[in-house]
């Protein structure tokens, strides 16, 4: 029930703020005897690393991990797993502008509103930065969940998709847009560049798919696994936006068109014709790749002035100086994977937990 | 954290299936001293009754409700208030071909996967029969919220959408599509009839807005308003997708085109100049209308026939008699305003507890 | 997180006042494939039903579980079950005294506390009548731990104890008692009969053993299995004691007069030579046999005047006359019987999540 | 429903094993505004820190705590608050022999039967260790509730009790037991010097008042105030018993003899004549002081040897080295406090969500 936790069984709860000491996550439920590390969550943590290339905020975080609990002889002892990360890069001096103003479509408003104050720096508690800690948190989930692969990439930055004829899964990892298509990796890169230089930001769709998610997870009515997804995607910073398969588009299909025919498989069991429903019907896994969309708006934080208010309700304008990512859905990438897995993880422990 | 409730002190818990003798609800943790009785929520139940229009299923309930717990003398009294709706209208015989064979997209394959066999008749539990139980426990959500207003309508079916020009709120309950476009509404007619006629059925997008929801409700991180508000929806039957504010359309803007530029309003507030945001930054409320969209898949069980399985394996073709609704996505209209209605009715409480 | 729910993956809500139309729970959360019936139920039920003898309430309620959902063919289906008691006896207007004043020790003024007003009737929601759902429910948690056989006894009313030495489980069910000693349960008669006509209540203690619990279940820290075991006993009416093993004694004695030495057993397991512990260490199970201790106050509703204070702070008297069990402990032996079950079904299905 | 967090509102997680290099809690649902530094914690701290007399085990630890999150230019933001303790006076090498047999009576068997090892270094996560992060919580949670006045002492030791004709509560800080009465913590002295020269121990109870609960706290049927109050006792190390008001002594009375009577107070509210029930009716506070008792077993740790088995089920004998506290009943008494401030930090805002 608490506000800064996430999951049933396998549940992990994240702290820190974007200029505090440090930030980190308590993961707890995982299964006993798995072979964990820092070197298990390192890699993951560096995929999402700030400060990589011109495309991204240029705070320079190494994102250390430390595990200080739950591990013993290298191995999960099912305890609480506290994952600690230290903020190293903190430049609070930036914040002062926004310590008197709103940044339009950013949180301080609200936060102003439900606490009566906030820890400005840096946007406090409602960083990106914050994602950090769920990253580490997912690769802990990956390894209670061998047997699924999960993997995201950037569809579209500001409103130019990839061409899926070109998609390349191979290409993910070579260029800083999470880009399956090298060609709109190209195109991109001239896009943000120029965004950047304008001081503005550009939105992004994030696509992420897990297969070899078993039939059968899933937890109807209320934890249905694409319920699930959803409020787990949406409560990433900046996302506005979640389908499952075909989502807004399967609205404007007919019933012939949106089914998912079976037949026969030659391995016994059965073959879908089609994905419309992205892995998912009834709230439970039907055995096909899992696939979701999500959508991150342009970050908030832009150089170009709004206006806006203060805090004392005065007219004004801001542009937010400091450091942030021109695009924020890039990063999205590695941390919709995580939430991905952290929600697979919990479902198969609760499938486990009826079914047996 | 159970599978079958939902929210986090105001909570509701439902059961029932399509064809068992009954279906309802328990909302636990309603503030006491709340006038109360069948009068208040019928309504509502009226306006999701199936066999209104040949638009809907013929299948006749009457949908009486009964409180049978948590009221006295016309209040609530803060204790567990239970909702008893009895099923009059199964035809159970319909199904025998449901029993054999997975109608595809549906959840049948994935009941009988997770839990090795399924109550075929009318869907069982997966049957958006269910979703009556939520629209009684909404009715009882809007009285603990009385400050907002929430209004829900469909937006486009089959892909043909309202013109936003022509929205008149007041057309809403004039038609059997709850349409806030007349011309539409006619459009549609004769749309769904064709569906209808051939066997086929369309899918829908719902946009619901709520009002009056004051800054400061949410709950960040992993209870945000919009976290919560997708997992209530993507949890309705056939829903596959959901946006707050603009949506997968802000992923396409920069970051000056998004802002919700502020300016002292005239009450010595905020005058916002804009609502990209739909209502939420951060998680939590701004004061904004709260605005989402979600789509609804076309109804899986449809007569044309799909190629599909039997439980056995063998191949097989599937056309779903029994009574179906042509376009779910019209009835989704009151199940939206529900569980949109739940969710603010907790998070009213839930920021209560936090901030007094 | 809800108030009227209990357990974290097998789980169940209650609702209904003693004076309402119906009681009931919804189990959520039950593995699929297990026969179910009423006639699981019934038996249980029967045990608990008042008006079986003089020495309990003289409210004739036959008890009458029905089954509304949650199973298909005689087979759980995994989806919720609810289980409907309807009241028949009700006679509410035994209550005006009750309406204006309160009964010392009773639930009465607390409630008017939190809730501004209450439901007089019987009690309201603080009624005893409120165990029939919970006991209806442990019929079912029962099902899911065949492996365990729980058994409970009265070891005590109003200070007079059983002699262990003439402990014969046959007996437990064979006098009004639920007293595993016919000596004491002779003696008792007496006790209860003189505390009847005085107008009196007694307390009492139960003792409840559950054999055949695993060793291994049990989730340490916060949901240890003791910990669960006592907040599921002291949720129940006029609980004022939890103690698991030698409990309190335990207090008074030095580390090596409480160890539970181990050898290894003839089957190459353990074999414990004491069980002070009660079955459970650091919160799991032992696989000895957990035992608890319940302490229940005397009824609070007597007849024999006492002082007290009106609704409207008036200095008064209150005689409370309407049908009440001179000692609520003795139909407390099912309830713990029904409470342990829920709390082990609870745990074996945790422990399957974690474990596998 | 994580097995490692406490509370439903106000809720803290815990994580750290005795031997690992830091122990903490995250503390979420915190309100803001209030005003928080490590100054406010460490004093709770310093109370239940090991080494500062002969009659604790002698390690060494400084327990300064950290606060690394949710706290804002001396003020709580709202945001999770997280709390670290390092650990540094660890001696893991003398546990080699726990790590080959098992300790009666303590965790060890049972965590081996679970989780298939342990992490045996000081008990790991099953050490009283733990209890630092819970004081620490609970230093948080006594801010929330600052109407409310929690104080525990020791009531007997080795089944040598205190007097309470010779009650000085001003004395519970004058001796190394917590004692209120000077007479008996001199007998004390003797009586832990005899047993910790025999390498035994001796158990203990930790009496426990909460004066200034407003009536109205609690939250029934299943989150009951004196529930709670027993789960979160009894999920503290080496606890058997948890009585609330009489307790098991009120089982043994007539119901007029533990009938709390009332009366017109003076200041026009109510004045209870007797407080038999501990304050708590209902599961809801009566505004009298909230009085429990704690039964702490002796400590399992002994040098006393005792028959055991080793880890390949070999006959074997153990005598626990290491450092341990004689009576772990002592330094239970600030755990204690911490564990009922949690609690009634929690419902006093579960009962502001529901009640307003």
């Amino acid at each position: 029930m608490s506000f800064n936790s996430f999951g049933r069984v396998f549940r992990f709860t994240t702290w820190g703020e974007s200029h505090g000491p440090a930030l980190g996550a308590v993961v707890d439920g995982c299964p006993p005897g798995l072979t964990l590390s820092e070197g298990d969550i390192q890699p993951f943590l560096d995929r999402r690393r700030p400060g990589q290339s011109r495309f991204t905020t240029q705070r320079q975080e190494p994102d250390q991990v430390r595990i200080l609990s739950g591990v013993f002889e290298g191995r999960t002892t099912g305890t609480p797993i506290a994952l600690h990360i230290d903020n190293v890069d903190q430049r609070s001096k930036d914040y002062s502008d926004v310590a008197k103003a709103y940044r339009p479509s950013h949180a301080d408003y609200a936060y102003d509103q439900k606490y009566g104050f906030r820890d400005y720096r840096g946007g406090g508690r409602s960083s990106a930065r914050e994602t950090a800690a769920r990253v580490a948190a997912g690769a802990v989930a990956r390894l209670v969940i061998p047997e699924v692969m999960i993997t995201a990439w950037v569809e579209a930055i500001g409103g130019d998709a990839i061409d899926y004829a070109k998609f390349d899964a191979a290409e993910i990892g070579n260029n800083p847009f999470f880009c399956p298509d090298p060609d709109a990796a190209a195109r991109w890169e001239a896009l943000v560049d120029a965004a950047r230089k304008d001081g503005s930001s550009l939105g992004a769709v994030v696509t992420c798919e897990a297969t070899g998610v078993p039939a059968g997870w899933g937890a109807p009515l209320y934890a249905k696994l694409d319920s699930e997804l959803a409020a787990a995607c949406m409560s990433i910073n900046a996302v506005k936006g979640f389908e499952i398969g075909d989502g807004f588009a399967a609205a404007a299909l007919r019933g012939e068109e949106n089914a998912d025919a079976m037949r026969p498989g030659n391995d016994g069991g059965v073959a879908f014709l089609a994905n419309h429903a992205g892995g998912i019907a009834g709230g439970i896994a039907t055995g096909q790749p899992v696939r979701m969309r999500v959508a991150f708006k342009p970050t908030s934080s832009i150089l170009i002035p709004v206006e806006t208010i203060t805090r004392d309700g005065e007219a004004s304008e801001i542009r937010t100086k400091g450091r942030h990512d021109p695009c924020v859905g890039i990063r999205g990438v590695p941390v919709v994977e995580a939430m991905v897995a952290l929600v697979l993880a919990d479902q198969k422990l609760l499938h486990r937990a009826q079914i047996g």
